[in-house]
């Protein structure tokens, strides 16, 4: 089927999951859950021929994420179940008020329409992204890596059986049939097909469709994360948050990429920071930090000296880019340069430092003595995340369901007129 | 000066009016006001070159948009003063919350940026959109239709004198030099420097923006709108309705474009809307409405047959395209094939059906027994108005001074790592 077709076919579902009442949505989601358990033959079958053809064409990290087990296709089982059980977002009240005409008007959330989703090759945001759009209240077309093509058809397969389970049409969910730089493409450029395209991969994916795409876009999880150590920092602290932010999961966005550091502590902090992420960690057969100097910081401690594009690059590696600047308006300046607006942190005890920091950068997520791995829908309290938008449009940072949703005015009258 | 070099200068300045009080934003835009006035003199002759530079160009009604005087100045600058007495959006907390690990989490409304904004021919947008952004913390750079070019420019010389006297840079309100394609073109993909693009205008020039646009883009503005008359509607209500939504002011994007009519009432209800909208009008020497009819609505009243574009034209003129519809399901369907996604109203007495219309219809506003024309930024509380989006993401209907902001997260720990 061609993806315009797919695309026609979930706008023609769209009003049947629109309408559809939280009872309805959740016994599908159950019923989802439970034919991806089902059908886990099935879909490790077709994983395997997905890791068979990716083998030696990817990296060893890339075949782990794609690879799945009984115990994986059960946690993506559960993670469908855990959004059946979130409030449902559709129909919530935002405003609501009696104007002086008598016009009772009311704001109230309703469902996108129908969301696409380019993404790469992790299996589980197959179920994880169709189970938020279904209960967001929206139709789904989704196109997966080709790496992961087979392993997502086998699951996509149980999850429309489990909308038919629950009488929902089985076109509200649609993988897009070949993994190509055409079918993203068509994605991008069908107007009056896609409510909105969410891409979530590399860099490379979301320029494209911010070059490319006519559909509504929200760029998401290009994360180049700072974090800012202070003159008035507790160094401590500043040890603990900078290793946690880079070390705890290196590949993820919200992990940080550059260490800015006060000049005046910057003999005091570096040498401790080298300690802890390079030498202590090598002591401990963990994977040494690679530290990559600017002229200030190599002055006070050892690393390789940082190339032109080190402070523009995520390395989503165990690599931290490390600059002495002068203050806070150097941090911030340097931020404003280089940040992908995800997250970034400054640790001080000075709360006027802090609070000139948080005003200044203009980044989705801002803290203050806390680390950057903390941007997640999970820990902002929205019980899930699709994503985080680094964009400023409509949603910024960890969007959950809510995010996912618009929302009309729907306005009551007795004959008003103007 | 270039249009890039324009942007690079208001996104220099941004940050100053960003981080202004609401103390410093209202003083200058009261000295923006009074600037205008005092500066009457220069725009009312920069306004008689374009008039001059129009007339024989653009229709009269054109020119009657395009024309100042005194009182219209005096208009434009209270028109400031009313965006000075607004709320600040800015600063506002939308969400507040401790985590249970102690992360304090503040979802906080912060300024877009740089707001670019692409208008036509009316003088009074210029003061307007620049007093909206800057009371939203933006920068603003302005690209006006070049009917009004020089009108603009002086207008804008005056707000920029305003501006000055509180402090605040002039860079932060621009006007682009040359009203071309090219520079419009120019606002459009000048991605990282534009941070909302709002096209105010044509059903052209909103599609060139969605075509060609890297930016972000807020769409505006048109408005094909639909009545639809329902067979337990109370027709003399029904007739208010539709008269006052297509006749109290035909230019603008809330009027009505098209009445549905239910099959079982047509014949009774159709002679009567003629009666209303064409010879009643035609006997008090007002315009009479133009009827375009379906066959249906043909066979039970006069008019001028439909032809194949007119359920798809925002006619803007005094000008009705009538169909006749089996039903609510009808009249819904109709409305997903032709409608803008602007406002719609369904006239009835039966709830059930209300309720149908308005879970069924998906545009920015749907109205149960009231006219289109009260979808508006003042009517629904919002204190002022940017324009009217029609599209789904960021905001939808009327948008106010919060819909010109975005949020960020602001997160306060005391070492958290996770």
């Amino acid at each position: 089927m061609t993806t315009l077709e797919i695309l026609r076919r979930a706008n023609n579902a769209k009003t049947a999951v629109a309408l559809a009442g939280s009872d309805v949505k959740n016994k599908a989601l159950y019923a989802m859950a439970e034919a991806m358990e089902k059908r886990a033959p099935a879909i490790l079958e077709a994983n395997a021929l997905d890791l068979e053809g990716a083998r030696g064409a990817v990296s060893e990290v890339m075949l782990d994420r794609l690879a799945l087990d009984g115990s994986r296709i059960r946690g993506m089982a559960d993670g469908v179940r855990e959004v059946a059980a979130l409030p449902d977002p559709v129909g919530v009240v935002l405003r609501r008020e009696t104007r002086p005409n008598g016009l009772m008007i009311e704001k109230t959330a309703v469902p996108m329409g129908v969301i696409a989703i380019i993404y790469e090759s992790r299996p589980n945001v197959t179920s994880d992204a169709a189970a938020l759009a279904l209960k967001a209240g929206s139709a789904c077309v989704l196109r997966c890596g080709k790496e992961a093509h087979r392993s997502a058809a086998a699951v996509v397969d149980a999850l429309r059986e489990g909308l038919s389970a629950a009488g929902l049409p089985q076109d509200a969910l649609g993988l897009v049939e070949d993994a190509t730089r055409q079918s993203a493409r068509e994605l991008m450029t069908a107007s009056g097909l896609v409510d909105l395209l969410i891409p979530r991969g590399g860099a490379g994916l979301i320029r494209a469709c911010v070059e490319n795409a006519t559909v509504p876009v929200i760029e998401t999880g290009t994360g180049i994360c700072h974090i800012y150590v202070d003159k008035d920092a507790d160094l401590d602290m500043a040890l603990d948050i900078v290793d946690n932010a880079k070390c705890s999961r290196p590949s993820v966005c919200n992990a940080a990429e550059v260490c800015l550091v006060h000049r005046d502590i910057a003999g005091a902090f570096l040498p401790r920071l080298k300690e802890r992420l390079v030498d202590a960690r090598a002591a401990r057969d963990l994977p040494p930090v690679e530290l990559r100097l600017d002229q200030g910081a190599a002055s006070v401690t050892g690393g390789v000296p940082a190339g032109p594009d080190d402070f523009d690059t995520e390395f989503l590696d165990y690599i931290l880019a490390v600059k002495v600047v002068d203050g806070v308006d150097g941090a911030c300046a340097h931020i404003a340069a280089h940040s992908t607006g995800h997250s970034e942190a400054i640790v001080t005890e000075n709360a006027a430092a802090a609070r000139r920091f948080t005003a200044l950068v203009d980044s989705a997520a801002v803290y203050w003595n806390a680390s950057t791995r903390f941007t997640d829908g999970g820990v902002f309290g929205l019980g899930c995340e699709m994503g985080i938008s680094t964009q400023r449009l409509h949603a910024r940072g960890p969007m959950g369901l809510s995010e996912l949703c618009t929302y009309k005015y729907v306005i009551r009258g007795t004959g008003q007129v103007r």
